[in-house]
């Protein structure tokens, strides 16, 4: 087969459909998300047996259980995929939101307007239920998708997709709005990204690794959520109860995803009143710290930690470890907090722990992270606990959206402009 | 020299001082401009001077009067370049801008806030003007820029970028908020869009060819300004004589710029009251025209128009012509003509001339640019004209921002998040 003309058809295909999407109502991709969710219930057997065929080839391939786990449509799994359309048929569609308008002495009426990117080409690994979460996203945005799956899912990515197609289709919407690219040969990722006339936006769900090769090779822009390096800043005039909490919950709460602490920066004026008290938790958690000097001197410190007290080397200060280990380091200011979490950290979720209002705008200002968080746990940063409804991802950078993205991140605006007839002189 | 070591160090001083400019109040960075105008004032036989070494060095080189033209620091540009200045220092200050607030079931208070972008390299090629016309607009947005203009007007860059770093320092900010590379080696090019830790967008200002260069080899996000295919579609419930106008000033006010119109829509019922007049006017302006067969047989069109017709091909849909050439084509509704223009052309500025408001809506919302207008000229598309104060580029893609952009589109919004000891459950 012809690889690249394959993913070149496709992605003709999506567009055309996504031109059609400009004109759908907002109750016509409601109805299609309803009657996809309709497609998935019905099918729920299918679903099962073929997601079989994937885990069997996965075992086969002695895949790790954590892998096997992320590659299963459980009824609980396919249930949420179905919460999932409603929730999102729910949500307020973003497209033709008139973001600012405003008339100038020409007389022209100027007006911005927020419009679908047009088509998105998800490429992602091993978890099937992607395909639902990504496809009722830019469905309800008014976008194409298409889908590039890893081959450990690829027999349940293409059923789902299958079934998404057909509710789409039912709905009297066109079927090239959500694609999915059935060969898993990476060749096809390296086509997908060359096709700029086609393909709005690029993004990457899965390791870093993966992440990379787009980055490198793509020419279409890329939305890329990379690591997540997130600091907590326990300030000199923080409540240091509070700041326990805080601290214990970013850390231990769920070590294994982004929005984990993997550094805890202490003002030096309260290393003694604080790291005892959050030393004697995170002990009970079974969380291996490794500290800068300072923080090694604190009072009754070394008391409780023994063999778990380790020295913090350079490299500890950018580590992602997503596990129950944590750098910890005193720090001399605010500022100084402030240029380590820049230097250091992955522009993810940073937060201070103050009650001085002063020096937290200064955090919030001087943080060049997507998201920034006063008295607040890192673990808050997600599309759902914002109160976007929805997550396509976080964004690490910094051009057209930071942190949670969900509809709104998939749109941009566009300038309509209306006159009576004027001409420039 | 090192090229390569160079251009990572002039990023990370661009970089420190960005984080600095996060501080900096809109009064300072107002003085800084003003100060940036007096250098520019107190140098203005200097400015001229230096400037002649780079005109000798284009005569030598035998480069076109248009070329040279644009190289040229004269009297009335240093004046506009000075006028730039206090322009920008009058524009309101985006950062920290709250766009939208909410509060969420668990307390927490969620804001967005307008951010600088942080470093900006612009890529630009003859006109040293750009130096302050960049500058200008990322000092006001809490942007450091790095310049990388082109060897013919090296000279004038160099200087001029001093004076700016003169003014700058003198109001107190970094230096390294304007940094400029002064080797014209491409490599520096090649270096430059490889430096992801430090740099947050690249924007080319040129040729395609530098535009595809800077697309192909960078893998920091670009902000890309290419191809202006802009249409004018004459709808069948047009008024004749405000289409006449719009698609006569459309082509023929300033032929050479991208907001010009290269390809002109008819409506097929139209055809005969239209194309004689506009012709008619065409022809007195020394226009030549490519036409469909359609267009060809309006009724007296041969007779005025003769030599100056002639067939259009396939091609002539994807020109820019950037002259007095115009490609036209009759189409049988508003749809072909939204779809011609999003198939052929460059997601510009397209304008539709109609009576007809729901055709109008149609047309807007199905035509997938960065500018669409109704009743209006596409020369219209320009951040002066739009109110913006000032243009950093127009916007051909749709991630980050589109059509014309200014001091909004330096800046992305951040999540900024009040708790008051939330942690997660």
């Amino acid at each position: 087969m012809d690889l690249k003309k394959m993913v070149l058809e496709k992605a003709k295909s999506a567009k055309d459909a996504s031109y059609k999407l400009l004109h759908v109502t907002t109750e016509k991709k409601n109805e299609a998300l309803k009657l996809i969710a309709d497609e998935l219930e019905k099918s729920r057997q299918e679903i099962k047996a073929i997601n079989e065929k994937d885990l069997e080839n996965g075992k086969k391939k002695k895949l790790s259980s954590a892998f096997i786990d992320r590659l299963t449509l459980s009824d609980k799994r396919i249930d949420t995929m179905i919460k999932n359309c409603h929730d999102v048929a729910k949500l307020k569609d973003p497209v033709g939101e008139v973001t600012k308008e405003w008339t100038v002495p020409s007389g022209l009426k100027i007006t911005k307007r927020r419009m679908p990117l047009g088509v998105v080409g998800i490429i992602f690994e091993s978890r099937p239920n992607v395909c639902i979460e990504a496809s009722t996203l830019t469905l309800k945005s008014g976008n194409s998708v298409i889908l590039r799956g890893g081959s450990d899912a690829i027999n349940s990515n293409i059923f789902v997709a299958g079934l998404i197609k057909n509710g789409i289709k039912k709905a009297g919407l066109p079927g090239g709005a959500v694609e999915i690219i059935e060969e898993t040969d990476r060749k096809t990722i390296l086509h997908l990204v060359k096709i700029k006339q086609f393909v709005d936006v690029i993004i990457p769900r899965g390791g870093l690794e993966l992440i990379r090769f787009v980055e490198e090779n793509s020419v279409i822009p890329v939305i890329r959520h990379d690591l997540g390096v997130c600091h907590v800043y326990v300030d000199k005039e923080a409540d240091i109860d509070m700041a326990v909490k805080i601290a214990f919950n970013s850390k231990v709460q769920r070590p294994g995803v982004c929005n984990a602490m993997e550094t805890l920066l202490v003002h030096k004026d309260v290393i003694d009143a604080f790291m005892p008290k959050i030393a004697a938790e995170y002990k009970k958690a079974g969380v291996e710290l490794r500290a800068c000097p300072e923080i090694k001197r604190a009072a009754g410190l070394m008391s409780i930690y023994d063999a778990g007290l380790k020295d913090a080397g350079e490299e500890d200060w950018e580590k992602e470890y997503l596990d129950l280990i944590l750098a910890v380091k005193s720090v001399g200011s605010a500022e100084e907090a402030i240029e380590h979490i820049n230097n250091h950290g992955s522009h993810h979720t940073d937060s201070i722990v103050t009650g001085n209002a002063e020096t937290a705008e200064k955090f919030l200002a001087g943080v060049d992270s997507g998201s920034v968080m006063v008295n607040a746990s890192t673990r808050f940063s997600d599309g759902n606990e914002y109160g976007l409804g929805a997550e396509m991802g976080i964004s690490n950078q910094k051009l057209h959206v930071r942190g949670p993205m969900a509809l709104e991140g998939l749109t941009s605006e566009k300038f309509v402009i209306y006159g009576t007839g004027q001409v420039r002189e």
